[in-house]
């Protein structure tokens, strides 16, 4: 059993993207090396809402569940029912497989909402959670705080499209090993890996078979780049008996400012979450779910014009990365770069800080998402194009000026 | 050690204010005396914001941080610094303590969300958490889920003034015998009772001799009657180490549909509760957050109106209680009455789902905020007047036709 001391030393947020401005300076000058780089400086540890606006109507969608008034204000803790309905419709035909507006979708606040609710709902201490890395950074912390026991499986993202994706072989052995609960992400954050058909199918069977309940983060399966293939884990046709999707209109939407997210699935299990929802927050703020009467209902072409353009921006940083040596797999969808760092004469996290000190250039450390990415750093290219290059050739020289 | 199922049979949401929409009706027509009643439906599981609309501005302010943009969407999990400085000054000089905006508040989606976070910072498997019965009812269930052991402390709220207050000695033996952490709220919910200078600077300082933590739950210290005194114990001159005290706009002010609170207190507790507040929901919604801008700026007059105007609904309604013997103690401050019903044909949950489906009035079950006021149930009287009014008229009538 951890103390309180060393479940919140497992939280520790001062890497965590965002909080970048509560860290001191402190000694960097001393290990800098030459003078600061000029030019905008950009902050890739989310993405630049400024840059790619959100979604047409979410202003106007708001106003008007502010207008409603109490009704929008007190919804039920699994959301506006009215809403509920609207989204099924549109999640289920996205997602391949229907779902009940009454009995299988909870709106949270934000998909941290969702994670967090969901793995509440099935971790408990000595629970063994099987963890992907690289995954979202979350997650670790999560199980971690509501006790359970992290089964790590390694996903290969940096060979050929072919050999890249979770290890199944892993997966199956932990499956067999009492594993409780599976939580990933696909599009993989930080990779952007997809994962394909055949180990979507491979993972949900095993799951089946062994009474795993899967907790699949599809946060970014709208922003999908050309020629790519997205699987849908819940449109298959063997299922575990516990199955929690989520997804949310935060990131390729830009709606973050509103803290909205969805959980769809297992009705035993949505039905837990909400409870639990009851004691963390109550609702997702009333009048923002209006918003959600915006989304998968954007103008026609808009989002197809959002994806040209973050796959413009993708294009372009890979490039620069690349010609400068440092592995980056491609993403096959999502706003991430994952690139992977030579050594250099200061350790990972001093080199983040002075990425951002020196050339004005937020990151998150590798370390976040796992123990075995320390070297590489993540960055949400989610922003202005030519903003974005220019700071990634600041990173690059950086490396450069660095390097051992 | 809790399974999960237990852990959720403790977390049952179904006689929760604001969730009575999903109760069947069953076989209630099999119980019910007589015929429906015409009239207003009224729910008085929560406050009309319809009735007593958001502070003017708040709209505007919503505007204002949309259009800040990404600032305001990616604020500092702890909430925007911009908006924590002014938050200090105003919360430093109502509550008689200065604030540190940079370690000693956090901005929280509701006091639900402060409370949880509160909580989840303090209590872990096997904290003796004292709480007061009866007091809100997520108390007791955020204690359970956490872990914690519930010792409870008697509110006498049925006496004369000079009579009521927290059982001190109880409280003495408690903190004497291995409790880690006191919360509780005052104005109390669901009684209205506000907690002497005697009682509280008692509080403090057994806290401080004994080492408690304590979070005090202020949120309706603005809604306080005329003639009536609020002590806050941050005031005080004898401080445990540990104190976190939670307000918010949600209810004197109608802004729940923002899902807006703040904790201030122990710089190391606030921390703690952000680490929290980063795997829970990363942060109150960024927009939303803008409101806080007219959180104690209210034009002049309104809070003085807006205080008259309950007064007059709380003396109104407490008259009809009164005339129809069922006692009812007088609010000090706060907008809920907590009158206790005499004995009944029906058990006192089928009586509340019988007044909703007979009568067009919701109400709480008493038995949500502790196990010893099962027979009272809980009115939040912000409503319009003259419809709150009818209804009490027949809630007072459906116990007549009901009475044993």
């Amino acid at each position: 059993m951890m103390t309180l001391e060393e479940k919140f030393r497992a939280l520790e947020t001062e890497n965590a993207p965002g909080q970048e401005v509560r860290q001191e300076v402190g000694d960097l000058n001393a290990v800098m090396r030459g003078e600061r780089y000029e030019g905008i400086p950009v902050d890739f540890s989310h993405g630049d809402v400024d840059a790619f606006p959100p979604t047409p109507g979410s202003f106007e969608a708001w106003q008007d569940g502010f207008e409603r008034g109490g009704q929008q204000a007190y919804t039920e803790y699994r959301g506006s029912a009215r809403i509920r309905e609207g989204l099924v419709e549109r999640l289920g035909a996205f997602t391949g497989r229907p779902i009940s507006a009454g009995t299988e979708l909870i709106i949270t606040p934000g998909t941290q909402g969702a994670l967090f609710l969901a793995l509440g709902a099935t971790v408990a201490s000595g629970t063994k959670v099987a963890v992907v890395e690289p995954d979202y950074f979350a997650n670790r912390k999560l199980v971690k705080f509501f006790g359970g026991e992290i089964v790590s499986i390694p996903l290969h993202y940096q060979g050929a499209p072919s050999e890249n994706g979770p290890d199944l072989d892993r997966i199956e052995t932990a499956f067999k090993s009492g594993t409780g609960v599976f939580v990933f992400s696909t599009p993989n954050n930080p990779t952007g890996l997809v994962y394909s058909p055949g180990a979507i199918s491979t993972i949900s069977a095993l799951a089946a078979a062994h009474g795993v309940t899967l907790i699949v983060d599809q946060l970014y399966s709208r922003l999908l780049y050309s020629g790519e293939v997205y699987t849908h884990l819940r449109a298959g046709d063997t299922l575990p008996e516990n199955l929690i999707t989520i997804m949310g209109p935060s990131k390729t939407e830009s709606l973050s400012g509103f803290r909205l997210g969805v959980a769809f699935g297992t009705a035993g299990l949505i039905d837990r979450m909400e409870r639990l929802q009851a004691i963390v927050s109550l609702r997702a703020a009333g009048y923002n779910q209006a918003a959600l009467d915006t989304w998968f209902l954007e103008p026609s072409g808009w989002m197809e014009q959002r994806v040209r353009e973050h796959e413009a921006i993708r294009d372009e940083l890979l490039g620069i990365f690349r010609a400068a040596d440092l592995p980056t797999a491609t993403p096959q969808a999502g706003s991430y770069l994952f690139p992977q760092l030579p050594p250099l004469a200061v350790d990972p996290h001093t080199f983040v800080r002075l990425l951002r000190h020196q050339a004005g250039v937020t990151v998150t450390p590798g370390a976040e998402f796992g123990p075995g990415s320390h070297d590489s750093i993540r960055l949400n290219f989610s922003q202005d194009h030519a903003a974005a290059a220019a700071a990634v050739k600041r990173v690059v020289s950086m490396v450069e000026v660095y390097r051992t």
